[in-house]
């Protein structure tokens, strides 16, 4: 149990990921210090913010230097603990590594035991009941302070954090409009996680006029993971007092040295638009709650999960690659067998 | 009583305003109907608001057209009423015209009838205790939920808003930097406005590095009245969680088919930002105390009121270009006799 493989930054991407820019390489495992847990890793979520990490370029978290290993969300069973919280085959979950065993204390963002139902496939605790779901509700809710009866704009709605938001805003009573990028996505929106309208960006040469048909009575939520064209046309659309929950802004992500340019920020004004950017570690005190309705409406079997997974660490950077092409719907997920 | 001079919009702006995109012009005035009253204006308040209503354009308020008086706030004796809340010698404020004489109801925004204090200039109840002043006041406190201690950056820093909300922040012991663009306009704000620093934008190739110098602790509230390049460099230098009060965008009023680019709108996330935009009258409860605190520091004497004024309708149009040109220091104001 001291071998532990790990997937590091190689070189640093230039635009869009792709395989060759992680390896695999072996390290030794430390002893386990007091207050320490061990886990075996079993799913990773693959989400868009790593990308942000790659540069190396101030962001919320430091930039992953050259050689080492790639941050990311992961979920696992305690194998060894020091920590008092946690024993053996405990489920563990915090932001860890692309690694097979991840290394937890109390200093762990999002550290965390995770009550695994067994009725639940354990693949969701990194989706739709772990970051991405929760990220949903807690940005719709806490956020956008949704109410029964607002039209909700969701781009990248058939993402991981988009289809549960839309899912979401649909249970609460809202009229919900996706924005995706391909006919296949746009089909997956309204037919398997019930979208009102689904918009096609590529199939319109405006936007704004598509989103403005789709909302007869204008928009009040605009759910953002896209930013860049998308946002500066959602700008046009939104209600007097809407509010932006920026959540992420994917269209920046492979080019962080030429974001877009965003031009309609007067509407901010004239519109009187609250905007406001979230981190879910941010609000603790919102997690619990979300989860468990979130878990309940997945129990209860009426809640739609899609993933789409590759298995073992070699297939990392290529998985990584994928969603960050825009190739894959649902929650991308890498598994560990 | 029934000749009433003008000012009218002759031809839409390419740009900056000149003196002949406006003309005067005589119109009658109709006999006061139940529920009217008919003031002589005495003082209009000169807005960069104004320019966004003279383009053909969906804006908050109709655009202008072609012949029509030019939309102001203004402050008036009232000559007559039919309106149960006023008598002749009151003095009564609203969003008016560029005219001698304005005729107002309950449906005129923001009217309000106006105590005013005989040892404070009239003309100041147009400007630092008028929609500027509580402007200022109201977005510190209620949009950007100023703290004792934040450091808060503002724009347009000797402004008719940007010079009160200077002197408010110091007061609410907040360390105060102010953006201006010009070294004339940087002494104005330190020696008389009482900012802690003033940076000439126009002095310097990278904002942001100045802003961070001036802002050793960050930067909790930025009072935006500019956007553009300017909001876009002040979006690398906030503290997480801080707030961006979206005041103006002054950066893009003469140009509104071509609005300046916005690129770091990612930072919104990075950093947690909240920016919400306002316009004062969505926000009533909140300006009865904050005209009563500014009144009182007025008249304590230490709160300096700056302003750059001009006579007669015949001048509205050179002043207003004059303030669109960035050429005014303080409150902007047209008197008539």
């Amino acid at each position: 149990m001291t071998r532990n493989m790990q997937v590091i930054l190689q070189r640093r991407p230039q635009g869009i990921p792709v395989a060759d820019d992680f390896a695999v390489a072996e390290t030794a495992l430390a002893p386990l210090q007091p207050g320490e847990l061990r886990i075996r890793n079993r799913f990773f979520s693959m989400e868009p913010a790593i990308r942000g990490w790659l540069d190396d370029k101030p962001n919320y978290l430091p930039p992953i230097e050259i050689g080492a290993a790639i941050r990311a969300p992961s979920l696992g069973v305690v194998v060894e603990s020091r920590h008092p919280g946690f024993a053996p085959g405990d489920y563990a979950r915090g932001l860890n590594y692309w690694e097979t065993y991840s290394t937890l204390s109390d200093s762990t963002i999002l550290l965390e035991k995770v009550e695994v139902a067994p009725d639940v496939p354990l693949s969701y605790y990194v989706g739709a009941l772990g970051g991405s779901g929760l990220t949903a509700y807690v940005g719709l809710h806490d956020i956008g302070r949704m109410q029964h009866g607002d039209t909700v704009v969701i781009s990248a709605a058939v993402g991981a954090v988009g289809g549960v938001a839309g899912q979401v805003a649909k249970r609460r009573g809202c009229r919900v409009v996706g924005l995706v990028g391909s006919a296949e996505k746009a089909r997956t929106a309204t037919e398997q996680l019930g979208f009102d309208v689904a918009i096609n960006y590529r199939d319109t040469s405006d936007l704004a006029a598509a989103v403005r048909t789709a909302c007869p009575n204008g928009v009040d939520i605009y759910f953002d993971n896209v930013g860049g064209a998308t946002l500066d046309a959602m700008l046009t659309t939104m209600n007097v007092h809407g509010r932006i929950v920026a959540c992420g802004m994917i269209a920046g992500y492979n080019q962080q040295d030429t974001p877009p340019p965003v031009y309609n920020m007067w509407e901010m004004v004239s519109r009187q638009l609250e905007m406001k950017g979230f981190l879910l570690f941010a609000y603790p005190d919102a997690i619990p709650p979300a989860r468990a309705q979130l878990e309940s409406w997945i129990r209860e079997g009426s809640f739609k999960v899609l993933e789409y997974k590759r298995e073992g660490l070699e297939n990392a950077g290529l998985l990584f690659s994928e969603l960050m092409s825009g190739k894959t719907i649902g929650k991308t997920v890498l598994e560990l067998a």
